[in-house]
């Protein structure tokens, strides 16, 4: 008769204990960015399937969580094909649903748009430790400015909200995929091989510039472009933006991306750091331009990442909109958190006890007097082995109690018990 | 090259304004479950598809959006019926995943389990205007508690989130699987006749006293069975708990009705009212005890709703645990409190204007000033047509603005423009 009561594979339940720390930096993180002036808006985890097949996400679309069709509508007669059996599926991320929130809101939202979103996002990845099937975004993003102003801001507002957690002395990660795109095509790779040597590219800071040589000319790309490229990302690491004008990237461009870096050193102030990375990729096929990442100590993992997606309004409603987007990485960000032993600032939770001889009635009422002292309070049967039944309390979290009594009911603090 | 941009079928896309409110209400509510020492946790949206299946949800589990299996697990071969297609599937209620979430963490939880859980669940009802496919529900539980005190904290704390909200003269309707059971059979109706004609009665309040007739008759039950049962149910009416000893129902159950009736009027006070209600059934297969709804003025359908489930944990794990639970119907609450035009208190939320020549570096810190004197500041490029641009801001919320200024910014009232 027993079931398996162990949450599917790669979800997670949430105990009353992590749900607080969660709920806290959850709650830093939204406040931080509404007194900013992003607004909070919501958008269905269950999306038509077409729209994130349809979205360029990279690898992120072989991990789709697919819904099958219901009633008449799935007839195995003819849906043969996984592609004709689903007509829903789950986000696998919040910039997709928020494209098509601006294009179906569009005629009631401010011509520029500072939207803010927390949500669940789903990706049948491998199953391994830490990473999950099922995990929270914070998102801001804007949308309908295409000039520099939107990357500061979001810059500057993320790491506003980490630092408002304590999180200090982080990196944020710079670079521009059409800097990505001038150098990799000057080196003399084709249009179709870009994406391939991206993909190589960025194992760079793990397998180091002998790792990705060897890797590009055992996937046979031309020599001399292999060699080229080894040159300028050297050049790159070691003389910055630059160098770039020798790489064909428009003038325009290196301006805007030194631009960029200028301000948001000047606005850090040494609370942060922000440099140029050639070798910063992101994975998403929707980025136009800039792209970032902020990496915290060593966790070989960004805690936030975005950049620019200014066609994917386009491809909703043929009108090109500019738009832009950081991620914090809500996962990532509360397990560091936690293994930095973060605490929740401290409430009063109080455990009113009472016996069943007593008129409950009375006990609800006294449970709301103290309630208006301010404490929380959670009422219980007092159990046989008070002692015992203290102790547990104090695990749980609780910090008081009370007996309940007709006459006075005294508030003790739990540990002094 | 346009794309469909509607949210999928029966979802939906939460604007700002709306949700500004929603965030309001469900604070209100979470606040004040927390106070009463319930204890925020989270489950994913995603379950194992035989603990959906296996969970007695009524109608509900024809309305499950299952999840088709991924690479190798997906055999068109072999899967050919939907169920071998599916191996997850979206939640349809917050009590299934509770019970599961329970025997999980069992371990580490208090005896008695005070949960509460707010959260979508998903439903593939008919498309239907006000009905959604994923909506909010705010749940309170307790877990290990089969005394009456359960009953009465939890009708209580319900009570107390809606009188926080504004929401007074509600009526709770209270009965019990139990009382019902008893009657039906007692009337002279099967075991396997109850469910069906428990959906009858749950009709009355809709068709009458006459339409039940009718249609348990057209059902052909036994004629004197339902002649016993119209009986019944008119002497129920009139006399209320007092006559339910005549139809076979124990002593015991009377009794616990009769004190939870008597005490949860005791402590309503004369804000809301508490009757015992015969026709009220309640859909799910899994209640065992109490059931009970809030009606809200004339709505036609209950505002929150919930009941006793003695046996699900049972089901999971073999050991029998009680558990009794009451839920919120967050968005029939929210579009009800939208009709009666309710306002969030009121915020200070400032545009800062600047021009494309003013130093975006001293617009940024402009702006963090004016945040730390405890205004909400969005920052946005001055358009040409100012008057234009802030009666839009007025629109969209806003109630100051200040155009940047290197030597005054001064903060002016939208309103008086």
């Amino acid at each position: 008769m027993k079931a398996n009561t162990n949450p599917a594979k790669g979800m997670r339940d949430i105990t009353p204990q992590e749900k607080e720390v969660r709920d806290y930096v959850e709650g830093v993180i939204v406040s931080t960015y509404k007194q900013s002036g992003f607004e909070l808006i919501e958008t269905p985890v269950v999306e038509n399937i077409e729209n994130l097949i349809g979205s360029k996400g990279g690898e992120n679309l072989k991990l789709i969580f697919k819904i099958l069709k219901r009633g008449e509508k799935l007839d195995f007669t003819k849906d043969i094909s996984e592609d004709d059996l689903a007509d829903l599926g789950l986000r696998y991320d919040l910039t997709v649903p928020l494209s098509r929130f601006y294009c179906n809101n569009k005629a009631n939202l401010p011509s520029v748009f500072k939207a803010l979103q927390v949500g669940n996002v789903f990706r049948a990845e491998r199953a391994q430790k830490g990473r999950y099937r099922s995990f929270k975004q914070c998102d801001i993003d804007i949308i309908g400015d295409g000039t520099k102003a939107a990357e500061l801001e979001l810059i500057a507002t993320t790491a506003k909200a980490l630092t408002a957690l304590g999180v200090n002395d982080f990196v944020v990660r710079f670079n521009d995929r059409r800097v990505l795109k001038a150098v990799i095509l000057n080196c003399g790779f084709t249009e179709e091989e870009f994406d391939g040597v991206c993909i190589v590219v960025d194992k760079l800071d793990k397998v180091g510039m002998e790792g990705v040589e060897k890797e590009l000319l055992g996937k046979c790309y031309n020599t001399e472009s292999v060699e080229n490229l080894m040159k300028a990302l050297k050049n790159i690491n070691e003389n910055g933006t630059e160098c770039l004008l020798e790489y064909g990237v428009s003038e325009n461009v290196v301006n805007e991306v030194k631009e960029i870096l200028e301000i948001s050193r000047e606005y850090a102030n040494g609370n942060y750091d922000i440099e140029f990375d050639f070798t910063l990729i992101r994975g998403m096929g929707y980025y136009t331009g800039s792209i970032f990442e902020i990496a915290y100590k060593n966790l070989g993992y960004s805690i936030a990442g975005g950049g620019r997606y200014d066609e994917m309004v386009g491809n909703f409603i043929g009108e090109k909109i500019p738009a832009i987007g950081f991620s914090i990485g809500f996962e990532r960000l509360v397990n560091q958190l936690m293994d930095e032993k973060f605490k929740v600032p401290n409430k009063e939770k109080v455990v009113l006890l009472f016996e069943s001889e007593d008129k409950y009635i009375e006990v609800m009422k006294k449970a709301d007097e103290i309630r208006e002292m301010g404490y929380t309070v959670s009422i219980f049967e007092k159990a046989k082995k008070l002692g015992k039944q203290l102790n547990q309390f104090s695990e749980y979290g609780f910090n008081k109690f009370a007996v309940y009594s007709k006459d006075e009911t005294e508030i003790k603090d739990l540990a002094s018990n």
